[in-house]
């Protein structure tokens, strides 16, 4: 049967105390709604966005993907939010009503609730909560069929021991959300038409709710607040945590991880406290990850370590490497195997060949190093002059001396040898020692500095 | 009515294992008794500290605050502390009795217990705990009234199953304490004065005991040893993080943010993991603060980030700047609106105009630099000749090579453009090439280190 | 009575998705089967240890130490692997048999195991837990009398609501090991050897079964995969906060301390979050250690604060020493009293003398500085030509200024005084002023860069 996905996303979340739609704040690195949506798209390309607040926020956010947007201009209810929805959808399938501000249904979930959908039933998502407290309750007759959902405030006391709740997560024939939808009334105490309602219409019309349960109650909760969303987002990151130790990866602290987009991880990787993962980290067999490590965008080949307190964005390390601590890799570094990057060292742009050393206090950036090189403590390529931007090009086997300023656009040679302490602004030779310093004199008469 | 607080801050905490007196161990950035002094003093100037132990070292940490101190030299019970108080005490009105080893009471939870004060009656502050045991446990009579306290280790069986339990938080009208006071006794097992038996002598009088809960059971908790005191920090930063996120701050992890002191933040501010804001720290609307940051004394201006691993003490940031990461920003750092500190900079008595760039590997100190100003990478402001400090002057639009190194006190003029690798002693002039190094030169039959 | 010891360190632990044997794989920076091997030490020089699965790693990891291995080389069960290492036991007093995947077992629990064992008993650790189900379970008689042990598949609906269960963990008699375990038979359904049968032997022959319980549940459990290698790595740290706590140590949060090997520490010492410390680390009196260090083998002296973010490896630091924040000490570094070393200062191989300072951006690698020196920013000791290393000694009350690139081998003498920005190549004399630094021109019509 095909499926077709309405996302209610026009809600203010007014409890956020924010200027950005609720739909909008980030769970795990992603906006709530894209959460919503990547899930839809694994049923259907056939995706309604309904926005209201912020609508032009969240349009832009996701302007480069294919979805359909309506705008509910004023909120009048659930059942009102669908019904902006309506004149997009077919008439034949299932209608799936998924939240913007419900992010971590699983796929697994929402498939068994499609598979309730024919044309004379419909699945309906509920969980039992522990304390099921301002939640709608699911009222079953003798038979154990769905009858009703009464919600908290209209509940008599046995319902109020009903635990449990409606989510509001539904699948709908397509046919009968365009008969009901239309039918639904707002003669109640907010003025609102609520979704809710269809339970009953279905009922009453003889189409079974088959209710379906989620593997966790933490795949029906909404953010109202940022108390809720960081609940969400520790949970969220507790699962991702033991998805990754039992794929083989060792967490000093599954409670001290953050992964904001996609880890990949090889055999007997190790990932010490407290690092945070950002956009997509693929590391190879036996990589090792010390504490305090934030790595966004990044490549780390087999057997690498990146030591304590590393950052690297947008870069690639290749085997064998030992990166850090302190280190800062920033976009376009290319790392072959076996280099060293050491302490106190930033990179941009800069492609360092198999087994060359960046050890201590450097700069590179804008600069092509080959094989076999060592770049000296303290030594910075000056790839900028306040207007324009150059490249430093060092050889195979070259040697920079510590505390050298290479002044691009340069060039050292292939074995090349600079004396530290050298400013350094035209080619260095092959194979020679170039020096660029002033002689060491001692100074006849000097007094001492004495205090003022 | 009136108000007086008696803090009792005698005891010497031997469970501590510490040479610090117990109440001056710190919670959240204070000492315990600081905090309860503080809470008192929303009722009240009138606040008298009962000391001992380490006596020298209270009165010193509270020495610029207006406190009675009055001197208990042996430790003979609650009740003997607080007669030692009683000759400062007025003759009317309330007094509370407060704990310096119990930091966390709310002032609305003291303020429902004053409020209980009156010629006839008193206020008993009890909490129901799931774990009683070791509790003194509130008797009531058929009609629900105070009759007693009785401790735990003479408590009947059916009493040990009383789950309410004595604070030892108390407020009395301030006539009873004169009268009851010296009709304690000590003739029990300890041989000590205990606070508790007021409550026997007020049901005798016919002055009614009047008990009032606390929200949370930890605002009744003591501090003992280090372990209890661990766990009154993570509670309070908890509470601390739960309102930051009502108040809208986005907290990635609220289990790892520690603010000892006080934290305010404009709308939609991010704070990523383990952060520690230390004194008085200000964020405007929209700051980031990206992970493993510590701020203390530190105002952020709007919109502006503050990138991984950055350390900031006393120092101000303006508007849509970017600090970090691993940058360190000292006392005496002011940046101004959308300056730049990048990797591995440290700043100390800087002055940073607006659009200034710092961006790594630097030291600056003692040095005011103008607006638009660009400083290389590795550039140094030798401020320090070993006695005395020099300040170094940059102006506006001023461009430093990397690996400079200015000789305070100097000036580099506005527009001036040093070259890179130059050590700078005297004034660079405006809108000039100023540099100071040695020509570059190849030496002839060079002959590479070998291995010894 | 004399103990033998075997260890059961054969198992694949294919669930733990390596290529290392489960028993190598590492809690608090030990292997698993290296912590069983230590608590064994204490009642046994006799360690008989079953290795099977990754073998010749297993006996690479213990080849320093005095243990005697035995290889399965089939696994057919627990009774057949105590089988291996029969041969290899005496045939008097008592064998406690162990499992190099159970870590945490406590030297207290084993004892009391041990007082278990006369000619005519045996002891077997039992626990008693929330949720049994999957364990074997403890049957009792009417009089207490341990009767057998049942598997859970095995057991009746009674039988499975005991919650005391079979560690596995048991002390025998070593005559009782001879005589029983030849006659353990394999028709079951997994066609294995069961130690457990040992139970109903020992009850037929009359001999008793005495169960010891041990203090947390954590002491029996097993790793099996890493979600349960984090789970008890994280309530072993638990363990050593609580001690830390308990000796007066403060933790700022005893939830974020990782201790891999043996951390000792004085009176009043505090701990900020995050930190990690590994190998033996000794903390003197009043030492501060700021958030997000990282020390490894290291000796910290009284009253020194190392601040935030600061690494410290195979190092010592006198007293009233200050280092960091964003130091690195690597292996060969000793600081005395009074010292500082700043931010972005690495050091490797170097002796600092009394009062001495290196505050900011420097590498001082195989140096000795003398007493009351002081390093400038920036500067470098250039220890490598790229083929050896070189000394650099610097005397007492010496000022090297900033940006100073030391050539190495070379001396700085007593009181020597280095201008900033020097490259230093031959020995500065004492209590002269030494500069290596070209003269600063300003360049007649230089052309600003314009924009390419």
């Amino acid at each position: 049967m095909d499926v077709s996905v309405v996302v209610l996303a026009a809600g203010q979340g007014s409890r956020m105390k924010s200027s950005q739609p609720k739909v909008l704040h980030c769970l795990a690195g992603q906006p709530l709604a894209a959460h919503v949506v990547k899930v839809a798209r694994q049923f259907t390309s056939d995706i309604s966005l309904v926005i209201g607040h912020g609508a032009d926020q969240v349009r832009q956010f996701f302007a480069e993907q294919p979805l359909k947007f309506c705008v509910q201009s004023e909120q009048l209810g659930t059942g009102h939010a669908v019904s902006q929805a309506l004149p997009l959808l077919p008439k034949e399938g299932a209608v799936l009503i998924l939240y913007g501000d419900v992010p971590l249904t699983r796929a697994e979930t929402l498939q068994r609730l499609i598979e309730q959908v024919s044309d004379t039933s419909m699945g309906l998502l509920t969980v039992k909560l522990d304390d099921p407290s301002g939640y709608g309750r699911i009222v079953r007759d003798a038979a154990g069929r769905v009858t009703s959902i009464v919600e908290h405030k209209d509940a008599s006391t046995e319902q109020l021991t009903i635990n449990e709740i409606n989510s509001g997560i539904i699948a709908v024939p397509a046919w009968a959300l365009h008969e009901w939808l239309p039918t639904l009334s707002n003669q109640n105490a907010q003025g609102e038409y609520y979704l809710t309602d269809l339970i009953e219409i279905a009922v009453s019309k003889g189409v079974a709710v088959n209710t379906v349960h989620p593997t966790d109650a933490e795949e029906t909760l909404g953010v109202n607040n940022r108390v809720q969303l960081a609940q969400l987002e520790r949970w969220h990151q507790q699962q991702i945590a033991t998805e990754l130790m039992t794929q083989g990866v060792t967490l000093m602290d599954p409670s001290r991880i953050d992964v904001r987009g996609t880890l990949s991880a090889g055999q007997d990787c190790l990932i010490d406290v407290n690092c945070v993962f950002e956009g997509t980290v693929t590391l190879a067999d036996n990589v090792s990850i010390g504490p305090n490590c934030v790595l966004r965008n990044a490549t780390i080949g087999a057997g690498s370590v990146i030591e304590a307190n590393t950052l690297i964005d947008g870069a690639s390390v290749g085997a064998s490497a030992q990166v850090g601590p302190f280190a800062r890799l920033r976009p376009g570094t290319q790392l072959a195997d076996n280099t060293k990057v050491g302490n106190f060292v930033e990179t941009k742009k800069a492609i360092i060949g198999v087994g060359s050393k960046v050890n201590h206090l450097s700069y590179i950036g804008d600069t092509v190093i080959g094989s076999g090189s060592n770049i000296g403590a303290g030594t910075i390529s000056c790839n900028y002059d306040g207007v324009n931007k150059y490249a430093t090009t060092i050889g195979n086997n070259a040697f920079v001396g510590s505390n050298s300023t290479l002044v691009a656009p340069v060039t050292i040679s292939d074995g090349a040898f600079v004396g530290a302490g050298s400013v350094i602004t035209k080619t260095a030779p092959a194979d020679q020692l170039t020096i660029g310093r002033a002689r060491q004199i001692t100074v006849a008469k000097w007094q001492k500095p004495v205090k003022k």
